[in-house]
């Protein structure tokens, strides 16, 4: 295992055009290769707009569709861990929010279909039903890279504590999040709920935002980051676009695990 | 059920003299009850230097120690529901950080016996070691009231999202925290921790710390908070000895369960 690696995140802009939306992965996935990117990952929906009427129409199967074509021969292209946000995905009459991560032959390593669906009503803040449209996942995600366990969820997943703290337990030192916080879970909950998470399971949290664009309707908040086992917020974007590279330090990783074995420390005969 | 509280929390100084610590305890929870409260919490270790020497020397057995007669009688005198801290128990030729609970006829309502014993050595920071003298618990503390059910923990237990999440499940909808975070551990993730507890299981989060005493071996944090089901602090004291009072609207609590109604949207059979 490395002692480190270099991560790149992509928090690009999604409009309602897909051609659009691919030319900007494939070119901000480029960008965080050519600065040293060994794991590079996308936002949340970075195909589609984020709203239940686009869902159907933006869908793909795997593997004959457009934009996992797209993923898995740009992985292969540029060498590289491709975590590839999520998209909506049809199987058998269903959608799904899914993630596709491949790696760097293009070989499909793993596929996140997001478990907890979204469903809030705050009034006078958001309202949104995902499971209007979308079929909840039922599986953990977690796979092997020559640097660490990665773990995969999409945004509500991290609300769940027992979802983390079950990759944790299967060896993951860095979870990946693709994710689209609004504006009014953004401001309240991004970087309380990452930090928490990182800091609890004593793993690195990379959280990777759309760029916020004010004329949606579903405005995301930007601000991908990520936090790291100590629960510091270690790099983080603003709303714009940005490719965030950051090292992440497993080294520093194993210090705190030493010093304050909090997963050592669990109660499992109590819990 | 009521739709509100108020809360007292009594960041008290902690010396050698048990007598005065006593007294102080004493005083503070009058103070409490003159401003209103309803329900009374000490800090951890209240009545004992924090420090593995004196948890002995300190220790008494239930129901004749001097410390836990004194609790009782207030919480009588106070008619009040008074959650006594903690002090070193001993039973059977053993140790535990243990938290007794006293309702308004003076009666025991529960008692917790701290379940993960902090041993942390951070190079440059702080080292201390419980388990060289204490033996866990190994039981999850609830207690009804006709505000709400509330839970206990203490401390370090605080750190393991399980047990909070064991004890919403419960029902609680307040949980009391005895607690001494350090110098090292209070800056850097006190308030997250609190707050992400809050937030993830949409309670509030009560944790009373010692007055800090610059000249102790272990010198305790303070800043005694409240956070609410939102994740947001609503009340901090600073590190100097204050009797915090704040009101818990538990009205609120319910409005944020309804819009973001994060304990019916776990996914019970994946975890």
């Amino acid at each position: 295992m490395s002692k480190s690696l270099k991560l790149g995140l992509c928090q690009i802009p999604v409009s309602k055009d897909k051609t659009r939306n691919l030319q900007m992965a494939r070119a901000a996935v480029k960008e965080a290769v050519l600065a040293g990117s060994q794991l590079v990952a996308l936002p949340e929906m970075f195909n589609c707009p984020y709203d239940n009427k686009y869902f159907a129409q933006y869908a793909e199967e795997f593997p004959q569709g457009e934009t996992l074509q797209m993923l898995s021969h740009l992985a292969r292209a540029e060498s590289v861990y491709l975590v590839g946000g999520s998209l909506p995905e049809r199987e058998a009459n269903r959608l799904y929010n899914s993630c596709f991560i491949f790696g760097p032959q293009g070989e499909l390593l793993a596929r996140h279909r997001k478990v907890h669906l979204f469903d809030i009503d705050i009034p006078g803040g958001i309202s949104f039903r995902e499971s209007d449209t979308l079929t909840p996942g039922d599986q953990i995600t977690t796979f092997n890279t020559p640097f660490c366990r990665v773990g995969v969820a999409i945004c509500y997943d991290i609300r769940f504590p027992e979802l983390t703290r079950l990759m944790a337990l299967q060896g993951i030192k860095l979870l990946i999040l693709p994710a689209a916080f609004n504006m009014t879970t953004g401001p309240a909950h991004w970087e309380l709920t990452m930090r928490a998470r990182a800091l609890d399971n004593q793993i690195y949290v990379a959280a990777v935002s759309p760029a916020r664009d004010e004329r949606a309707s579903y405005v995301a908040y930007g601000h991908t980051m990520v936090a790291d086992p100590w629960g510091n917020v270690i790099a983080q974007s603003a709303e714009k676009p940005q490719v965030l590279t950051v090292d992440i330090d497993l080294a520093r990783l194993a210090d705190i695990r030493a010093q304050l074995p909090l997963l050592k420390h669990r109660r499992a005969d109590i819990y």
